[in-house]
């Protein structure tokens, strides 16, 4: 078996008009030609995040656009609130520190997703928040947090800021209707670029607190980009051949539509629940399952490391690992990108064998059949 | 639903190491640099045919070596023995008369491989026979020939002249052990590239009587092509990235192992057979399959084709339809080239779901798992 099937929640699979794109002869990238492909991009990310204000390209993976959004926005000792779900979450709560701020951590059960309640309430018992951080999909635990919901409950008072790594293009994160301060992803999920881009939007609100944050920043300064992308192709060296990859790729998903982009990724995700469901596995979170992802808990007793290896290895089916209290517990099975109906066959078909291999009673075809009824809902 | 599935016998999907391969900056072919890619790959396509001769690259189509291997061995007016069991028989038979060949039939119904007996009951009738054209594999029906018996019985006898286009690569076709005189392949099946090279390898009594034959030739003077091959890049421009991408491929092949290309088509088609018939499908070639695509009757009152164009436009899974008489009956799966176990399952699970839908029933699963069974082997 030689051909490898990717299917982990990033980096995921380049279409090949995407790998093509990036291809392109490199361009210097202060010329009239570059700042073409660049405002292009710009433009179709605006439509992607939903909103009117700019969205910053970085060369950086995703947890620079996560730091930019704190250094350019807080001040130090400023008091956040920080939902900690998961790897993720916990990675807000690292950046805040590493900057010196004074963050408030709600910490919740892996798989599970935030409470409205209790960040009501911890917003109620620390008026002097200035920032509130979330995943929109914690991947580590394939969850979705509530931030519709939560950005109810910071409109008008701190900043509200998303990481959407897992989030924007797998589902509407409309950053100025739903009042989202600060959204970030990175290129090698929804969009489906390698790794090297992160993105990152701010609201009005939160472009006016920049002025008086005084955290230290000079790659990331938001401003300085922001001055810089709207006249050329920003203040540092772009990721030239990345962005060229990112003109198509957000050219391909205006093809197949938003919604249509959403509606894969939302079917996909809940053909994957339906076939663990029926080959009798627990899902890792499900209440609130995030379509970018879904975690599944394999038997007890059964190293779910040894069959991820035995997957990839034997199989070239690249799934993911459970972290650290989950690992070897748990596998992902990712449906974010470049991904259809039968890559969840795929996944399944492959998780079904390597179960027998290790000795799990599974009858093949089970959990196919139940996401083949669930992906035929896509078709005419 | 946006990613494309190609499952037909040719063209069939191009691993991205080639695709990559066939990127690289263009050179010149009269230069030592194109030399050396060129000489690589002829040493490995000798290893693939088998033969301590020559294997000659043909910037053509598989047809235009068909064409080569008959315009540089014959003579007007000589008699030859066509076996004709699909399309691809025929076209020897087409290309016999176009040459003024005075060719003699063995029509064989279709699915259905020759006889030996009947192929030595025909020499023994036409003692006069300077050649025998056969396919390895009949793509049009799915079909296996016996070229290793037939070649028996030419030995010290007429030429024997196989078309290995859906063979060369996907089963072993010794040329030189089991005495084939001329074996010709296209580049867009078992060797993974676009289509544009045609390759031939002829014996040496095949070469022997190139100097006697008559029938007019240029573009694919065999001798011409020789000459110019073993000291450069050929007599005409050659298809210089198709031959990047050739170097590529053979050495893909040569990673993986011959023996180990063989069998994995060997397994996935007994998969998709497998699968099929546990589908309560009828097997178009059941007694001689083609390791390289697998014919399947539709169930009686379903139009084979509308399945077909079904399964392309609305599921995005591309495979092949049936021919002349065959034609709204048969479906045919490829497992050709650039294909694994999970391209096996996306075929028969896009096909159990089409079929549903055109009101078939199919219970979801149960053709997946007995290709799952099959496909189970090859895992360690």
């Amino acid at each position: 078996m030689i051909k490898q099937y990717l299917l982990s929640p990033g980096p995921t699979p380049i279409p090949n008009e995407v790998a093509l794109a990036m291809s392109e002869t490199m361009i210097h990238h202060r010329t009239p030609q570059f700042n073409k492909v660049f405002e292009e991009a710009r433009q179709g990310l605006k439509k992607l995040f939903g909103t009117k204000n700019d969205v910053l390209m970085l060369a950086s993976s995703g947890t620079g656009a996560m730091e930019a959004a704190v250094s350019n926005l807080f001040s130090p000792g400023e008091k956040v609130l920080v939902i900690n779900g998961g790897k993720f979450g916990e990675r807000w709560l690292n950046i805040a520190n590493a900057f010196g701020l004074n963050p408030v951590e709600i910490k919740i059960e892996w798989g599970k997703a935030v409470k409205i309640e209790e960040v009501e309430k911890q917003l109620k018992a620390h008026p002097d928040t200035k920032g509130v951080m979330i995943q929109a999909s914690e991947t580590s635990t394939t969850t979705l947090h509530p931030v519709k919901e939560i950005a109810k409950l910071t409109r008008g008072g701190p900043l509200f800021i998303v990481d959407g790594v897992t989030a924007v293009g797998v589902l509407s994160v409309p950053v100025d209707e739903w009042g989202i301060d600060a959204l970030v992803t990175g290129s090698q999920k929804a969009l489906m670029l390698p790794p090297g881009l992160a993105f990152i939007a701010l609201s009005d609100r939160a472009w006016e607190k920049t002025k008086g944050a005084k955290l230290p920043r000079f790659y990331f300064d938001l401003n300085l980009e922001r001055k810089n992308q709207q006249t050329g192709s920003g203040a540092f060296t772009p990721a030239v051949s990345l962005i060229f990859g990112l003109r198509a790729s957000l050219s391909l998903m205006e093809r197949e539509g938003l919604d249509q982009v959403y509606a894969r990724h939302a079917r996909m995700s809940r053909a994957t629940r339906a076939a663990a469901t029926a080959l009798g596995l627990k899902l890792l979170a499900p209440e609130n399952p995030s379509p970018a992802a879904t975690g599944v808990f394999l038997p007890d007793g059964i190293d779910a490391d040894q069959v991820l290896d035995y997957l990839r290895d034997q199989m070239n089916v690249t799934l993911a690992e459970g972290q650290d209290q989950l690992k070897g517990k748990v596998i992902r099975i990712a449906h974010v990108g470049y991904m259809g109906a039968f890559d969840v066959i795929t996944a399944v078909a492959a998780l079904e064998m390597a179960l027998r291999k290790f000795g799990v009673e599974i009858p093949f075809g089970r959990g196919v059949a139940a996401a083949q009824e669930i992906l035929m809902e896509a078709l005419a």
